[in-house]
């Protein structure tokens, strides 16, 4: 079986970045065209956010980070203080934030970059140190969310196969939490990828995540892309297909967790979980713990 | 608050027919046109019920057996025997059965014309007779669904009145149970409309019914053209809905009732039924116990 990990560079990006140079891949273009858009500076990423050309939660954050971090490697002529650098930045970051407010992600990189500014104007007399920190910790933010989805589909998929004896397994997944969602691989969907490399996927099941279609445009064309063995049903069909006996896991990603390991997840997340827990399914959430301390993976056993 | 009941003339008609003339409601257009088809003969009912102008079990049944009363009230120059009659419309319903193999509504509304129309030969001389024999009939099969769903109207919100000491009640459903599925007033759909006629009715919800819509073109039409107060939801989104509390009650048609009381339905039943069991909200199935034994209501406890 091929490998979807063993060519990493076919792995679909949302997030093409090199220092001073970002292309966002247009989702709202997504199946029918993959278009990818220029991002030069903060006010590109404040577009690109609020027109919806990036979504999901860790995507969106890395995005409008990145986007500022185009911005400052290219700037020439910035004759100002360590003072007015930081001020600089931090006006930037708020007008970012701005683009979705809602976005808790995004503020709260937005603050772990601030902190960051901050220190290092009291370390540097220079304004180009700050910016080069600023540089360093959004590039680090980048390297890290891959880093963190990685770890999230090797655990996920271990922890998976270490509640079944069965050889091949059928996941079933909710919406979209893959590259498209996150700076790469994904989250539940990094679980489904490092359930295929490995070679214990049977199938995954994607679900049309109504009413946005969040599934059908862009987590089946994520599988589509990588090859991997998929069906995708209308989210009504999740049970009967569980009934069948035709899924042996479900995971879904998290838009945010509750200090009691409650989630908050797209609507059908929770019916998805019910459906599960009927049919004895072991209903899983893959995410990160926080930004900089990746690998959380719940079991969630009971739905309340 | 005024009553969708006390003014029958305004009820939205799937099946408009009077005795040589049939007009079906072309649902492939709705809901953005609301146009009648002219029916002449068992030839624009077989392509009628193809092309999926008109769905529903009960609806494509007496449409084909109406599609058949037309051409036969119109038939000026029959001049074979009694036996010529008969065989004459075996094979026009053999061929209207054709039209949708699948839908038993419809063999098995032949299968009892076919027994009243061999009856008919035996007790008359003349073509004509064995005619008029199958118009009334047919005739009959329409009048007869329309009062089975008003009396499953009737007994299921007075049922489901029962249940509960709540004044006002909200009611979802799934899929089309309505006059658009049915010759008129609709199974699920009807007890809803009960509700509603009773004053009894806060809100109906109906779902998408993804994959094909038969719940946002549909009933939500239905619902809009009768003025009951309503909202559309995400099928996924029940779960959510429930658990808020705002459901008191669920709904549902059948496409069949095996003998032990399982129904089968449109996918997406079972997911509503299993996430109403979780909620403890009360399930229903609305449906005629057979074609001239109406008024069946299922209070279903179980999912198995």
């Amino acid at each position: 079986m091929a490998s979807s990990d063993s060519n990493a560079t076919n792995m679909l990006q949302t997030i093409r970045y090199n220092r001073g140079s970002l292309q966002l891949l247009d989702q709202t273009k997504l199946p029918l065209e993959s278009v990818y858009l220029e991002i030069r500076d903060s006010n590109d990423g404040w577009n690109a956010i609020r027109d919806m050309v990036v979504r999901g939660a860790p995507a969106i954050a890395i995005a409008a980070a990145l986007s500022l971090a185009v911005e400052v490697s290219n700037l020439d002529d910035f004759n100002g203080s360590t003072d007015d650098a930081v001020y600089f930045l931090q006006k930037k970051l708020d007008y970012l934030v701005s683009s979705r407010p809602t976005a808790v992600n995004l503020s709260d990189a937005a603050t772990k970059l601030k902190e960051i500014i901050s220190k290092a104007a009291a370390t540097t007399s220079e304004a180009r140190g700050v910016f080069q920190a600023y540089l360093e910790a959004a590039e680090i933010m980048l390297e890290d969310d891959v880093a963190s989805n990685r770890a999230i589909g090797t655990y996920g998929a271990s922890f998976i196969q270490n509640q079944t004896e069965k050889l091949k397994l059928s996941v079933l997944t909710h919406c979209n939490t893959g590259s498209l969602a996150t700076a790469g691989y994904g989250t539940a969907l990094g679980v489904i990828r490092a359930l295929y490399s490995g070679g214990v996927l049977e199938r995954a099941y994607c679900t049309e995540t109504r009413p946005f279609n969040q599934g059908s445009r862009l987590t089946a064309y994520e599988l589509v892309h990588d090859k991997i063995p998929a069906t995708l049903i209308a989210d009504s069909a999740a049970a009967a297909l569980m009934q069948a006996g035709r899924v042996d896991a479900v995971v879904v990603g998290a838009d945010r967790v509750a200090s009691n390991g409650d989630t908050a997840n797209k609507i059908g997340t929770y019916s998805v979980a019910l459906c599960a827990k009927f049919h004895n399914v072991p209903f899983f959430c893959g995410c990160p713990l926080d930004f900089h301390r990746p690998i959380t993976f719940f079991w969630t056993t009971n739905c309340h």
